[in-house]
């Protein structure tokens, strides 16, 4: 049988990764095998990423096969999920070797950074999207939820929140910036660092955790729905960045912060007890106490002029 | 934060599929986590199904949602795996809540059957596509692969193929039917049955195994290549269905069952000493022997007229 163009595209992703020794079968059988280590549970994700609603229908395709992966990557960090096999769907309009090709390179950049195998999956033909599976472990017992935090403790984010929503506002022309701001902010929406290290750093020490893809306010309010609890933070002490700052002002900069949504930056609660051990983190640097938990009364955020709709994330069909 | 469409979408997956006590953490997370028994290896698969490229658009949702979930359970029959858990990434056009549901329900019923546990996924806007991944498990170094044929070996098939490709064809209006043959010709199309007990009864037994999604001559082309092997078959020994032979005759029949996609059975490999055993299975009964494994040569067919391009499979770009 002559090789179709769909089997060129298929041989763009074999191979891709890291290489493991715990995959006994990889892409090229009916299913792939792989071996997890004993004492471990299993933690599974899978997100679908499509042109024109997760990413600009001209975005450059190593941007959007980093994506793929990169969503996937930012859920098993906010479980404190250690990650290892991927499985990826991709549905393009053509079969357009060079774009595949492209896609496939970013991919397995930063699959090849976090130790992940491209284990299998499927190219088929239709109007672009990537879903990508990322499979990972985590000792028998041990993974962070969204459901454990408590009054008392104490909220924290890692990264500089908003920068992405930034970025993506500059990429469709709705925001004005230059130079490295321009730059960082870019980069931040199109190449974003899933916080993957410092997920598996915070077992044992954070209590909740979920990972900030549609906005920092709506995700911390399911976090709390999930754990019973409310929160109250203050703007005041969210960690902008320069960048952000500079091209947006301070009161778009904290809006974009609370409600922007693709920062994939971990938003997690630890009892106080927990403060030093966290800042000693080489991971944790990057971590930003906000607020506290409540005990209900929803979240709140005080301490700047927040725009109306604050409290609002990011819904694929509500908006 | 009032709930959007999208949630509301997404609710018509929590809680679908059947009830498994190795589930630790299903839908409402970020990621599920599921434990894995000892001894075992995880197998996993990923398919896409797209809108127009593998169902005709107007497809009932219902048909739709056992679908995505079947070609999956498909590729695990093939490797001899106890399908699990599965995460389902479904994209829509709109926040259609009833087409939704009746998705939702065509995969419950299929993922109960199979004790199938929905864990996880993504619902996104865009143009009408599923993607599922299934994982399931083999006891180690059990699985069947596509390379595992020898010489001298005896050629299966499962069932009656090229039913689903007449489906398809009275569907797309390419074909006449009537009565029972194209009731049951339709259903073989639009609810086809993976051969997950089949499967796994054949560990042991076959000793290379694919399913057959692309037309039996491709796929036994793709076993034989990744075997070092040839095979010879026999059309004459084909199991087409009286519905099949009713409706398109002979020839027509062959060609379909030769070329047709969508059949979803198994075609494996064993030695003649497991013929009785293979007849004794509960799961054998589907069973028919074709041909020969031979050592090389390619895939050859004889005993009927056969038409010109009878080697080739459903290749998505290449038609």
């Amino acid at each position: 049988m002559a090789a179709g163009e769909f089997e060129l595209i298929g041989r763009c992703f074999t191979g891709r990764g890291a290489g493991r020794a715990d995959v006994r079968l990889g892409v090229g059988d009916d299913a792939a095998i792989v071996a997890p280590p004993a004492g471990s549970e299993l933690v599974l994700a899978l997100d679908t990423i499509v042109s024109g609603t997760h990413f600009p229908a001209e975005t450059a395709p190593r941007f959007v096969g980093h994506r793929a992966l990169a969503v996937n990557l930012s859920d098993l960090a906010a479980m404190g999920a250690e990650p290892a096999w991927a499985l990826l769907g991709v549905t393009l309009p053509s079969g357009d070797e060079a774009w595949a090709a492209e896609f496939a390179r970013g991919l397995d950049e930063l699959a090849r950074r976090h130790a992940v195998a491209l284990v299998g999956g499927d190219t088929t033909r239709g109007p672009l999207a990537a879903s990508v599976m990322l499979a990972g472990t985590v000792p028998t017992g041990g993974a962070l939820l969204r459901s454990g935090a408590r009054a008392g403790e104490d909220v924290w984010i890692s990264g500089t929140p908003g920068d992405a929503a930034a970025g993506l506002a500059i990429l469709q022309g709705r925001l004005a910036a230059g130079g490295a701001a321009r730059d960082d902010l870019l980069r931040r929406f199109l190449l974003p660092e899933p916080r993957v290290a410092l997920g598996i750093a915070l077992r044992g020490l954070a209590t909740a955790c979920i990972d900030v893809s549609d906005g920092l306010a709506g995700d911390l309010e399911k976090l709390c729905a999930a754990s019973g609890t409310g929160a109250e933070c203050d703007a005041a002490l969210l960690p902008l960045s320069p960048a952000l700052l500079d091209t947006a002002g301070t009161e778009l900069a904290t809006r974009l912060a609370l409600t922007g949504g693709d920062d994939y930056e971990l938003l997690f609660t630890a009892p106080p007890a927990a403060r030093e051990a966290i800042g000693a983190l080489a991971a944790g640097a990057a971590c930003r106490r906000i607020g506290a938990v409540t005990s209900g009364g929803g979240v709140r955020v005080s301490g700047a002029a927040l725009p109306r709709d604050a409290g609002h994330g990011f819904d694929h069909f509500g908006k």
